[in-house]
């Protein structure tokens, strides 16, 4: 099985969104001590993998989930890890997603597939679909697969990663629930709709750009709410008029919708427009999945997903020799290019990742630190579904 | 041989920069009546392939490449139109393009190719190219052919075109000649790289996206300049220090570079790098062409560009059926949809270009409106040249 490994991409930002939107508990302010956020991966993933079983996931899918949770938090991807268990444990609940469901082919060709997800958790049909681009793209050259009845597959470069295991690159990509207004308009049209493009340098070094096509994620604007201070951009999100506002308060409670990458016309947010519906183009109408604003919106849980998704493998070999030296090489070149910023070095996708994943392992004796919210949230959750709450590392010399 | 249909795109602005670097003639401010700017596209055609052929390249290959470059000017994108005519001829002049060569295979696997541009015409290897990858697409599902060693194949979309034709999913790109500077950096690594995702809808209707990965062309920030005006966004140019500048003559004459699309690091502009970076592997790296700072400089003609590409073409049928129609439906959708601004609908990708179009078609007696720069420079290339210049058309009650 696909195992995380040491490639990393571009930031995302980490709303807290979801967890509340589940919880919205009085008690989420319960006083946490310092010594109790810092959570050991393997007993994130014990946890995650519980609150699975419990639900009636089998121990397979479930072992798979809490690794590509537990994936997205080593990686600083706070938004689409743990912070996520509560949101797939109320899909079971309500019968809206199926943890036993396996996928299968409606049909395929050399180098195509259309999978069927059948409602079944989104890394399981995301993982049998990269696999089966990668099988193809050893036969054929090129893997394009569409799996349509899927859910919220975690993220998108667990499967380009996948990918990267055998020298291949990789893409995936999935549509999501609308937030995103199309430039000129005043409604939430598309999602998020991120996609990840990985490539393999040498030595397990790699360029992995994993991004959303909206100018920023949600949780910016949170943060700046919670700061209480106006957003530092105009390109970030519309207010109630449908045109750009800085007012953080109006931006997260009254928004006509996040802005694409780009953000306002003159600064082309119709490219990061495009691009957003190409992705669910790729993911939502070639599948046969729903799309656009038939997503059910993302605090809706009275409904199926129903999530698009494409994954696409490539067989370097079939190319020039020597792909993985000349990404290499640029990516080495542009790692020590001068920078204006003396304190941030010129990077490439995947480098905040990596410093992430180094700061688990070297100074925090490979245990995540996750918020007082994070704990107090899912000491609720272990509690409600009895299963053993997570349990902080023992930790020595940690200032 | 792939016509031009109505199949449209995103806007790209017109720089007339290359024409004037060619000519930096002091006569290009001669006076020019109005009525002599409008040329009829057959005329343009003529003049073009005329001018081809006296530089010795095949009457064949003159017509594509004049056909590709009379495209571009009917679609409202005069900066890859006309307006490249003299890079072509000087590129050819100066020994570094070779217009009777024909692109070959180098290697092929079912879904996949990799092809040698022998240094030949864009236009000759571009179509080479996506005719092998809808071959492909057509036995396998997918064709994914990269070529190298090619030159300035024009705008993307003439290739995604064709997909079109065949009622299947394009993408085409190309890598260009360093312009953007990466987030952070201080000098241009990577070209504007422009990437083309194209998608039927019904008659004829398509969705073209048609972008740079770069927040701007270097056309918008000539255009300020001359008005004498800032530029107004600070997501556009880096100036001296590689910060964002508005000042239209230092982002012109001495920058840092292009910003990314989203621009500054608040705006998510490492998205747009990120893109960029991608485009260039599919491209550059992946043929084993010239990549990143290795291409030329655009104003360099003293050696090949040895550019690289990448052409995809997919058999929508191959996928959930009714494709098209959901296309047409969610165009349908967000063409319906409230406006912010009254004036100017929510288009899109591929609507700017219909319009402008339309204007040729249903305005100006099918002529285009040449600006008197492109008059004057385009006489003194005839007289240079030894062809007739284009005539323009007699016009009937035209304002």
């Amino acid at each position: 099985m696909f195992k995380p490994t040491f490639m990393r991409s571009i930031p995302r930002l980490c709303p807290t969104l979801t967890r509340r939107a589940y919880f919205n508990q009085g008690d989420i302010h319960e006083k946490i001590a310092e010594d109790d956020l810092f959570i050991h991966k393997d007993e994130a993933v014990r946890f995650m993998r519980s609150c699975m079983e419990v639900k009636g996931c089998p121990p397979q899918h479930s072992e798979r989930l809490a690794l590509n949770l537990l994936e997205a938090d080593y990686r600083g991807h706070f938004s689409h890890g743990l912070n996520r268990l509560a949101m797939y444990v109320k899909d079971i609940e309500s019968g809206n997603c199926d943890p036993v469901a396996t996928p299968s082919v409606i049909k395929e060709s050399a180098s195509t597939a259309l999978i069927d997800g059948k409602n079944g958790l989104g890394v399981v049909v995301g993982e049998y679909s990269m696999k089966l681009a990668i099988q193809k793209a050893k036969e054929a050259g090129v893997g394009w697969v569409c799996a349509r009845s899927s859910n919220h597959f975690g993220i998108c470069q667990w499967y380009t990663q996948m990918a990267l295991e055998d020298g291949f690159l990789g893409i995936s990509s999935t549509n999501t629930s609308p937030l995103v207004t199309p430039t000129r308009a005043k409604t939430p049209v598309f999602g998020t709709n991120p996609i990840s493009i990985a490539v393999p340098g040498l030595n397990g070094d790699s360029f992995i750009l994993d991004m959303s096509t909206s100018s920023v994620a949600v949780g910016k604007i949170e943060i700046q709410m919670r700061k209480n201070q106006p957003l530092p951009s105009t390109s970030w999100a519309l207010g109630t008029d449908g045109k750009p506002t800085t007012d953080p308060h109006e931006a997260f409670y009254k928004s006509s919708g996040l802005m694409p990458l780009g953000g306002s016309e003159v600064n082309s947010g119709y490219k990061g427009y495009g691009l957003g519906m190409a992705v669910d183009i790729l993911c939502g109408l070639m599948s046969g999945s729903q799309y656009a604003q038939n997503i059910r919106k993302w605090t809706n849980h009275d409904v199926a997903a129903d999530l698009g998704q494409c994954f696409i493998a490539v067989n370097l070999e079939e190319f020039a020799p020597g792909i993985p030296d000349r990404v290499q090489s640029l990516m080495d070149q542009l790692r020590s290019m001068e920078s204006v910023d003396t304190k941030n070095p010129v990077q490439v996708p995947g480098d905040p990742e990596r410093a992430a994943m180094d700061t688990v392992d070297d100074e925090q004796q490979g245990a995540i630190k996750y918020t007082p919210d994070h704990i107090t949230s899912y000491r609720k959750l272990a509690q409600d579904l009895g299963v053993d709450p997570m349990r902080p590392i023992q930790r020595d010399n940690v200032a």
